[in-house]
């Protein structure tokens, strides 16, 4: 295993740090391993939490901020952050007009988030949840009842986090995320396993000229392996997967997102192919991101997630966010 | 050699009609592979050209926008453009003032810039290089007389950009060039090799527990191997061998810039050691880069960038910018 770490156990709470570090903006607690916008709660405005295992960067801390998210609770490696931490963070961001938990559909994070929403109306916190799963690779998987919840996530974070931020109320904002999560799907692909700092080894070993379709982010099996192709191929089949599930048509926001050892050049590569599929469905592009948005760790390969818009959506999207990962208008 | 392409022929092709795609801010000329403002060229405004070899990017084309630079030219992977396309990028963004050229110290990079800008003056438009060579690990390389040009770069284009933007003189946009060059210093740091896609197989080998500290972003030798070791003891030499070069005191602007394939878990996490370290030293990093820069396809590892700042050049730096790599304040 070759990584720039320290020690496996130290990974998360040295990189808090190195965020923290880096950006004045964001409160971090490192005993909880929460972070949050400084200057938290905002009076009246509803807060947003979200969280899940570390190894996804920039997701959830980096998209932590103006417009966007409230906090972001980091779990180990993979692993779910704990009810007390979530707990934590929804007393942090509760301004009085109660908190979203952005939640994806990973078993622990649901038990976990559930939790930590009871222990906060206990305390008289209104809590809203919304479960991303916009994978439509499997239907159930090994960490899983139902379909997993994947880049879907950063739409959701930016919509209702813009909503939020215009002072609407916990039922319009959790109304928009269940939207944005009802409108998206994602698929993946990997070329290479990640290994995960306190195991030591690959999660999986994948032949030299073999692919695995439908990946998920912690590397558990996805729908088939297949032999390297050419990005034209593997785009078209991530893209049939999707509009089998859904047809792709109309205004669409698209993420071509790296799975964190993807270089850019690829990314960009892949994107041209995403184009030009949609273009032939007769769909259209009116929205992307290119880039590191929800990785594996050094996993290579590409996740594409597909937001079918509406124009409040668009309106929502292009408003202002200003965090570590996504910053515009502002 | 696994990598999402359709052929190795058509890398750099496919990669930018997604980059036209995906920036509609651009205009992209794919049979000479230039990248290029759209309106360009701004009358009055002094116009910034870069280029390179491909496989770094974002460098250069993600960093062509409001701010920063008016063109790039494209090479094929790890090769420099030709004269022809660097003097058609010069013409495109010639508003009248003058062209800046900013070159990192290759020797086919500076002897293309070089011919470019003698045919452009033929044709009346006054031409200033700045070449950039901020790499302390090596004197001379397998690419290069004198010091590499490496992360530097980013900063040179962003601070040029901003004081052309503002409407300053041909001359003074090559002096802060040259005055951002001369106060920076790079250091790079390799834990696996790349692969061009062109020659299959990979550039150099590492052993299972060795690195390369000093690597060129073409994967050309660096300083020496050694062990590898802790974040701390690999960032530790890294700074060492930058603060023996020039002393790392007063307000800095730190990069910790990832090489393609290395997770931003990791970037962070190393960025805590270089705020550590830098800490120890009485220096203050008052500005920072975190993440993927200027990469070497889908190597592991990191280079940190240091440079000296200045209240204007600080000023420089927060100026607003809008390109597809770097964002604020617009």
């Amino acid at each position: 295993m070759k990584k720039l770490i320290n020690a496996p156990e130290d990974v998360v709470t040295d990189a808090l740090a190195g965020m923290a570090a880096a950006h004045p903006s964001l409160a971090v607690d490192l005993d909880n391993k929460i972070i949050t916008r400084a200057g938290a709660p905002a009076p009246g405005k509803v807060g947003l939490v979200s969280g899940g295992g570390s190894g996804h960067e920039p997701l959830h801390g980096g998209f932590v901020g103006y417009g966007m998210l409230d906090a972001a609770c980091a779990g180990e490696v993979f692993t779910s952050p704990v009810p007390d931490q979530m707990l934590a963070a929804t007393r942090a961001v509760n301004g009085g007009a109660g908190v979203l938990h952005v939640v994806k559909n990973y078993t622990g994070d649901v038990l976990n988030f559930r939790m930590a929403a009871e222990l906060a109306e206990d305390e008289g916190i209104e809590v809203a949840p919304v479960v991303i799963n916009d994978d439509v690779a499997v239907q159930d998987s090994l960490y899983t009842a139902g379909r997993r919840g994947t880049g879907a996530t950063v739409f959701v974070e930016k919509i209702a986090g813009a909503l939020a931020e215009r002072g609407a109320a916990l039922s319009e904002v959790a109304a928009v995320a269940a939207e944005v999560n009802e409108r998206s799907r994602s698929f993946g692909v990997a070329l290479t396993s990640c290994t995960v700092p306190a195991v030591g080894k690959p999660t999986f070993e994948l032949g030299e000229q073999e692919i695995e379709l439908g990946i998920g982010i912690h590397g558990e099996p996805g729908r088939t392996r297949a032999p390297l192709s050419t990005a034209r191929d593997i785009t078209a089949a991530a893209l049939d997967a999707i509009d089998s599930d859904v047809p792709l048509t109309g205004d669409l926001l698209v993420m071509v997102n790296g799975m964190g050892g993807t270089p850019l050049i690829e990314l960009y590569l892949v994107y041209n192919e995403v184009h030009r599929y949609l273009a032939g469905q007769g769909a259209r592009i009116t929205r992307n991101l290119v880039g590191n948005y929800i990785t594996s760790l050094e996993m290579q390969g590409f996740s594409v997630t597909v937001c079918r818009l509406t124009d409040s959506l668009t309106g929502l999207w292009d408003a202002p966010v200003d965090t570590p990962a996504l910053r515009w208008g502002r």
